[in-house]
Formats: structure tokens, C-alpha cells, sequence
């Protein structure tokens, strides 16, 4: 026994028992509802060039925050003996921070054998460097869907209808009021619109933008001042202040980004039509999401209870582009997966439980053992899971060990029973027994 | 555009399309065994502090072989400026290199959380830095089950159940002919007694079974003279030579290792009895699999066509001590799913096609559009995936990308389809059409 610390990283978290098998639940579930619209797999190397992950438009803050994986062998060896050795000397890979950039590069990489439009879903990992605290983790996971290929505003309605269709289809089976979440829609040219209208231009532009997107963490007078500040002549601030205070319609955005209004009206409209499975889509002319990639719409799915935001995703025409000589316009969505867990943890009223379709074969004397293994692949093949517990125990031990596992069903069977070939049933839920034979009990749990 | 590449690293994958689907699948399928058998999920970090991995019995083999992380910020500056700045300086996490090593942290970290005996599945990425070359990759997936807490014979006939069976579930699906499956066993302590016997300890042990590992990648006769080198007075070879060409029997092993030959000859005879989804389970004398973690049995699963092992396992009852002042018998099946997959491709007869419960919806008129997709919803319902192009084109365009996806089945819904609510079900397959309302399209889908 040594004293090391058994904790995984900080920042890194370990999932097991109850949360490990609603994680494991949620994510089929969302895969599953990926599929149903026409969405396929699709999977990235954990690691990058880092040539890939720097410099091409992650976004300064995600680069930042980029562990670096340290160079091997005789490459690492001649880096160390360098007089001054510097942190770019000593690294070649990086793990991903998001996964949008991987699929970018994917595109350019493979683009030969793909179909366009190219409808894909990828679930995983990613990794940031940030400074591990409450709430905020180090690994965590995405869940996006992506359209490739098309610049129709079909395709955006495509990704909305997947994720909010995954988000509501948990709906019952993890307890959440997925009526409760909210669609915010914004363009990357109504805020650059905005940007133009109170003076400002590039740097001072994305610093405006950044500046909006404080809005639910700071107070409405400190972004008015910082606004302020950032603008020296105060007059042109009409159209920004009226955005911050949602005030600003699609109406008055038509005046100085007239396409992106258009195109927004139009969508909203059809999502409207399409009474997808949440409470509202608005406009939110202030939503800026760290922009980063975007070049024209912007989306972002709110919780009522929660404030952070569940999901977010939008337009990134440019990105491929910058991997390869032919660009094309692409479109995601991404479900923060560990934020909805936190969500579905904070407003889940009924107790997790385990999984109830599980029936537990106790073995009541081990010379049955072999019997009882057979019973259970027969009751198997019916697609049903059986567990047993995997050595010589007393049955009050297995029966524990059962009901520490959430097990519903628990199907008795002894010397007599085998005999007899009937088996009872208990139902640990409602306390009841009935005895039935083998094929009674398949009927019984259809 | 830049002159970037777009590859991967070098070792490292992108999954798409076919391909990508096929992992997806098989890996549920593999899940749902595993879930089938009473196991359930756990997810463990990504990286772990180096200090786990490196020293605690992983194998020099596999320690040598960690991706490292740099250390970020200060810490990194401080190590930096130091003279003579040192790998070890450098680094504080390790990307894992297996899944066994983590669980095992977990045990210790968790285990007033657990109830034991533990029975768990995990599946995920591990990364190694080999050297890339064909068919040996830097990262690769590990679907393994394990039972922490039990050290009785019916927990490691478990294992071997699931993992056999979530191989032979993929029967069909996957086209591999799971009955050339043959599952390989042995015994730590019988090659304890073997080396013994060869007047061998210690290091040397440790060399003997390296070298009885390398069975199957050198001649006969440069093993014999290999052992011969070894072990300086030759007459004591005999037991070693006769393990070498499997003419050792369990029996034989009795007279040297008794406890582990019995228990070996038991298992293997109820494993039998059990009539598992393989073509045979034999004791196998040279079998060592690196050794590393492994007190008792050893596993390994290997197919007639190939000449690699598809997964492999055994009893480490040491291994979670190392982390805990409690120590805990564990017993653990890993199928190392990127081989199994090349396995399935080099074996696979059947072209692998698309996913042929998908329909397709093609837009026939721009107009029609939320009509088609209010439909879609409809079918959707029933649990039916369904696929529409996300943008306006023409029937041809729209065909061919379903073509190109493999979906077999496409509804033909035009303004007259709609006024009559009779819907065109074209099977793209048996190059059939047939007419139905929406409830018949259900119904001949069923």
C-alpha cells in the first residue's frame, strides 16, 4: 500500500453505479434520436497536430486552454538538450477542445469520400485546461450534430429539430421538464451590424461582442459603462443599449443587416410551424456565444431553472476552408452533455433507480449453479439482462446485492422448482410472487 | 487555405461513414451483451496522475509507452527556467494505456461507494506511443468486463460468458464466423512452477515467460536455444520444452502446480458444460500475455484466420492492494475491439452496407417541405429513422445521396400524394413500389 492519492486529476472525474448508467442511458438515447433524423456516426483521433488546434480559429481563449502532449523519445532528447528550451520545443500533439475543429479538418482531409450534403453526429470527449472548479471540468462531453455542405436554412432546421428532439426525448426517462428549454437565435451580422452602427471595427468589434455576451453575468449598469467606454462617442450607443435590453427586434435589425434579419424571420417562422418539443425560439440580438467560428446564425438552448446554457451551436461557413483550398458551409449544433446532467440532477424529482428490466437469478444451493446459468441464457435470448451473483453466497447476501443494483425481478429457482419446472417470479417493486414455468415467465415480462 | 496537413498524428484514426456505422454498432451490440449479463457501465478519466501509472505495476512494457502531458502555466514556466530541465519536470498526467489500471484507482478511491462482489463494464480509447506501423495503432478502444470482490471460479466463468457471447453476437451483424473462436488458458502459477522447475526465480522467471510468450513470432528451434541460454544447466528444460509444444498437459501441471492446474482442470470442464458460442477452450502452458497484473488465470481469445488475439484477460487479485491498504480479487475480459473489427473486415464476406431501417423523405417540392417533415415526425414515432435532404434539389440529387447512404426504403410524398394521404413506398432493394396511407407504411414497415 503506498500513499499515493487515489483521486483521479482535479478537474477529472470518475462515474460509477447509478450515474455511470444514466450517462450511459442518456447517451444512447441521444445517439439514437441523432439517428432517427438521418444523422451518421462518426469518430476523431483524441489527438491533434498541433499546427491543427492553434491559429486556425479556435478562438484565442480555447488555445489557451489546449493540453499539450510532450514529444517522445529521441525527438523529446534533442529538444531537452536546447540551452534555452522553450514550450513549443517540447510538444507536437494536443488534445482536442472541442469537436467541431476535428470535423473541419476531416472534411478537408477526406473529402473525396464523402457525400455532400453530409449529415453526422459525433459523441465524445474533450479536454480544456482550465482552472478545475465548481461545476466547471476539464473533461467533458459533446454531443453535436452537423450538416455539411449546404448553406439551406433546411439544414438548420435539420440540427434544431435533432438536438431539441434529443433534449425532449429524455423527457421521462430522466425526469426533465424538457418543455421548460428555451431556443435563443442570434446572426454573427446583426451583432457585426451592431458593431458598425456604434463605430467600431475588427478588434474593437469582437470586443463588443464579448462585451454583450457578459450580459447574464454582470449587472445591466457595469455593461452599460464598459459599453460606454469602449465607444467614445456615446450617441451611437442607441441600437447596441436596445439590444442588451432585448428591446431590439428583427424588425429594427432589418436596417442595418437586412439579409441575416431576413434570414432569421424565416427560420424562426418555420421553427414555429414545426412545433418542436420546447417551449419558445427567440430572438436574442445581444447572444454571442464567444463567437470564435461563427459567420452567420448563432444558437443556444436555455434552460428555465438553469442558469447556463445546455447546448449551442450555429453557421461556420469559413472554417474548412482554412484547412483546404475548397470551402464549404457548414452548420452544428452541440449538447453540453455534462451540463445536462447537472440540469437533469438539479430537477429530477423521482430517485434514480437502476435499470428494471434486469432479472436476478439468485443460485440457492451452488450444485444448481450450472442449472441456474441455463435457465438464465434461455430467459437471455428473450433480450432480456440476468444477473447472478458470481460466487457461493447466502441467498440474503444475493438477494442484498440485488437490491443494491436497483434489480425489479428476481426469478426463484431451487431443487423443487427445477423439478417441477415451475419457477415463482418476484417482483421486488410491488412484493408480489407468482409461480409460472419458463415460457409463463417470458409472457409475463413482455 | 494553408499547407497544413490534414491527416490525423501519425497511428491515430478518423472513422467516417461506413465504416464509422459499423463501429457504432458493434459496439452497442457489445454493451448490450455485456449490460445482458449483469454488468454495468463505468467511465474513467482520460489522463491519469503519472504517478498512477508509472511504477504500479502496469508492466516497464506498457510504462514506457505513456503519451505525458506538459505541464501548464506557472508550473510549467518554473520547471522551464530551471538548468538542467528534466522530463520528469515537465509532466504531471498521463493519457491511460489501459482500461485495468484506472478501474483499479477507482476501486481504492470508491470503494466505500461499492458493493461488492462489482460486476463492470467500460468501454473507451486507450492511447500507447508505439511506433506507428501498419495495423498497430496509437489509439485503440478496450471493451472489457471485470468482477471486483470474488475470487470464486463462477466470477471468472462470467467474464469469459460475456465476453464469448458479445463475440458471438455479432454473428450475422457483422458476418464473422464466431464459431472459429477458440478461447486459450492458462495459469500464472503454472508458469511460476515451469520456471521453477527450470531452477529459474525472480528476473529470470520474468524472462522465461517473456520468451515462452514470443511462441507464435519465432521458430522452434531459436526458442529451445533462447531457453537453453537462459537456464545454464540444460537437463532441467524438460517440463519448459514440453509446455513449448503443448504437449503439457493440466495433469502433468498437477505434479508442480497443483492448486492452479485443479483449478484450471475444473473451470475448463464446467466452461464446457456451458456449451459457450467458440469452437474450444484449451489449456495453453505457454500462454503469458505479457503477464504484468495477472496472480492466477490467464485468458486469451483467438480466431482460426487470424494471427492475433482478439481480446484477453485474467485474475489480478494484487493489483487494486497496490492502491488500497484493502486488497480485492478481481477478474477481468478485455476484447480489443480495433483488432476484432480488422478481424471482421478480413473475414467479413457480405459487403457491408447502410443502416436499412432508415427511410428516406425526398422533398419532391420546395412547397411540400414541411409537409414532408410533419410527416416524417409521424414515422418517426414509431421508431423509424428517418432522413430527408436539408436542402432544395432536384428528385435525382436527392436519390442518389439516399443511394449513397445505403437507405433501402424511400416514401414518395408530391402535392398529389398529400391531397389523396396515399403515400408511394419504394424499396430500393427489391426495386418494388407499393401504396399505402401512413398507417399502412407502418404497418408493412413492421
Amino acid at each position: 500500500m503506498s500513499s499515493i492519492s487515489t483521486q483521479p486529476p482535479s478537474g477529472f472525474r470518475d462515474f460509477l453505479n447509478v450515474e455511470a448508467a444514466r450517462r450511459f442511458r442518456l447517451k444512447s438515447l441521444i445517439a439514437k434520436t441523432y439517428q432517427s433524423f438521418g444523422f451518421q456516426p462518426i469518430e476523431t483521433s483524441a489527438l491533434e497536430n498541433l499546427n491543427i488546434l492553434v491559429g486556425t480559429g479556435g478562438g484565442e481563449e480555447n488555445e489557451k486552454l489546449i493540453f499539450k502532449v510532450l514529444k517522445r523519445g529521441e525527438k523529446l532528447k534533442e529538444s531537452l538538450t536546447k540551452p534555452n528550451v522553450q514550450e513549443n520545443d517540447l510538444t507536437d500533439f494536443g488534445m482536442r477542445f472541442d469537436l467541431t475543429l476535428p470535423l473541419s479538418r476531416v472534411v478537408a482531409n477526406a473529402r473525396n469520400e464523402i457525400s455532400f450534403p453530409w449529415k453526422v453526429f459525433q459523441m465524445g470527449p474533450v479536454w480544456r485546461a482550465e482552472r478545475a472548479q465548481k461545476g466547471r471540468f476539464r473533461e467533458f462531453t459533446q454531443c453535436d450534430v452537423d450538416i455539411i455542405g449546404s448553406s439551406h436554412r433546411s439544414a438548420e432546421m435539420e440540427v434544431i429539430q435533432a438536438v431539441t428532439h434529443a433534449i425532449s426525448g429524455l423527457h421521462g426517462v430522466a425526469g426533465a421538464g424538457s418543455k421548460d428549454f428555451e431556443l435563443r437565435m442570434n446572426d454573427r451580422r446583426i451583432l457585426s451590424g451592431l458593431a458598425e452602427q456604434a463605430g467600431l471595427k475588427d478588434k474593437s468589434a469582437a470586443s463588443f461582442a464579448i462585451l454583450l455576451d457578459k450580459k447574464d453575468k454582470v449587472s445591466a449598469e457595469e455593461l452599460e459603462a464598459e459599453l460606454k467606454t469602449l465607444v467614445s462617442s456615446s450617441g451611437k450607443l442607441d441600437l447596441a443599449l436596445k439590444a442588451l435590453s432585448g428591446e431590439l427586434t428583427l424588425k429594427d435589425a432589418k436596417s442595418f443587416a437586412e439579409e441575416a434579419a431576413s434570414h432569421l424571420s424565416l427560420l424562426i417562422g418555420e421553427l414555429e410551424l414545426m412545433n418542436l418539443p420546447i417551449s419558445r425560439v427567440v430572438f436574442d440580438p445581444s447572444l454571442a456565444r464567444g463567437l470564435g467560428y461563427y459567420t452567420g446564425t448563432i444558437y443556444e438552448l436555455r434552460h428555465a431553472s438553469a442558469g447556463y446554457s445546455i447546448g449551442g451551436g450555429g453557421r461556420y461557413d469559413q472554417l474548412i476552408g482554412r484547412f483546404s483550398k475548397q470551402t464549404y458551409p457548414a452548420v452544428g449544433f452541440s449538447i453540453g452533455f455534462d451540463r445536462l446532467l447537472l440540469l437533469l440532477e438539479e430537477t429530477e424529482k423521482a430517485s434514480a433507480s437502476g435499470d428494471e428490466s434486469t432479472i436476478f437469478f439468485p443460485v440457492m444451493d451452488e450444485k444448481l449453479r450450472m442449472a441456474v446459468l441455463d435457465l438464465a441464457k434461455s430467459v437471455r435470448q428473450s433480450g432480456r439482462a440476468i444477473d447472478v451473483y458470481p460466487e457461493e453466497a447466502k441467498l440474503k447476501t444475493q438477494l442484498k446485492f440485488a437490491e443494491d443494483k436497483g434489480h425489479r425481478w428476481i426469478v426463484i429457482a431451487g431443487e423443487t422448482e427445477f423439478q417441477n419446472k415451475k419457477f415463482n417470479l418476484k417482483d421486488f417493486k410491488n412484493r408480489s410472487e407468482v409461480c409460472f414455468d419458463l415460457q409463463g415467465i417470458l409472457n409475463h415480462l413482455k
